[in-house]
């Protein structure tokens, strides 16, 4: 195989830096590991319809009784006024979730899909998903945009970790086409044998873990908790179908 | 000394992210170690009266003319069609250089040193001038924004690698306040054993390799070279003062 001619991969490190990024018929993959893309794939593995994914806390509102759907979101790391249910994805078991639909709205990571809107196919991932996104990208063999959540425009740890083992995982399949993309592999391969170690300086950690929610950023971090791939389809993530890889 | 008392440090990966970070009332260190703050120091250190960075190569050249100046720079890696030098700090010998205004534009770092005028300092750092940086730094005792001019917007390794060679050294006297900034440091601490080895992947790296400036890439690395600071005093950088710093 001539790598040349292989697919491009590229990291978006934060939302402020997707603009400058080429997505026209590129696979962008959404990463908010803490906690919206965990939460997702958690979902609609217990059996959730369909996540939608909304920018405000009013639109969660609206839309969760025109669909009588679980309204559900965050607003700085926590529960969103007006709103039943958080983001963390252990309050979504099967018993609660299956067979309803789940609209969502978080502080970084539904605003990123709604940013993304001009790609060629919209996923999202996380730890809990890893090898499902991985396996993904490997079928679609086009290029490939790892877009990070971060915080608030700023670049954060976690989701450039995955990043990283996403790519750790890929690269030999593509053309990996920028430094984000490099510096995330290397961050991986130095922190992968204690991930939970080494995020407990993350400004992200912190701000959870103030919060009380160790136990969610722990379960963050797991690979394959929840093995499946959410993709956007008019506008709602559902699980992706047999017959659409490739 | 209580931690929370002490000022901020944080880290700016790309200039297309500058805007979203305050600069007022911080010192700013404008890192572009490929090569235009190494090559600044370089010039100074040899004897230059100043360095006068400008924004486009038009204004180098006019200003260059006005003044009787050595004029210099690049875009995209190459000598700027119309400019007399390069961009090389090994371009710059005291025989060369003594007592002569250099003016300078280059396609990331000339622009971040204006875009960061609301600062309340602002200076600039390479590996060529570590210590000095270190140095300048711990005697302000005020908040710090390390700038990386990365490439066109976009991260690149070795300014990351540079800001996480002054976390490395001065963070016991910061509030590292961002994860831009742990993973910078992370990053140094992982490669610094072989940081042009590290650095073969990069995409700088691989741009200036084929242009033939490997020797300059090498340079580039090497601590301490050129061990003054370089301070923007209205509008060109000149040798900080023994008088200023503090």
């Amino acid at each position: 195989m001539i790598r040349s001619s292989l697919p491009r991969l590229e990291v978006c490190l934060t939302p402020a830096l997707l603009s400058h990024m080429e997505l026209v018929g590129r696979v962008v993959v959404i990463i908010d590991v803490l906690r919206a893309t965990t939460t997702i794939p958690t979902a609609l593995f217990h059996g959730a319809r369909k996540v939608i994914p909304v920018d405000s806390v009013e639109k969660c509102i609206a839309l969760g009784e025109e669909l009588g759907a679980i309204t559900a979101g965050e607003r700085d790391g926590h529960l969103a006024p007006g709103l039943k249910h958080g983001n963390s994805p252990l309050e979504y078991p099967r018993e609660f979730i299956e067979g309803k639909t789940l609209v969502l709205t978080t502080t970084n990571g539904t605003r990123l899909l709604h940013m993304a809107n001009h790609a060629d196919r919209i996923v999202t991932g996380s730890f809990g998903n890893l090898s499902a996104v991985c396996d993904y990208l490997l079928l679609q063999e086009k290029p490939v945009v790892l877009a990070c959540a971060g915080w608030k425009d700023r670049v954060n740890l976690e989701d450039t970790l995955l990043a990283g083992a996403i790519i750790q995982r890929v690269k030999e399949h593509y053309q990996v086409a920028c430094d984000a993309a490099l510096m995330a592999e290397l961050l991986f391969l130095q922190v992968r044998g204690d991930l939970f170690g080494s995020m407990k300086q993350a400004s992200h950690v912190q701000r959870l873990s103030n919060y009380g929610l160790e136990a969610d950023i722990r379960h963050c971090l797991l690979s394959d908790t929840a093995p499946v791939l959410p993709v956007l389809e008019d506008g709602a993530l559902i699980l992706e179908k047999p017959g659409q890889a490739g």
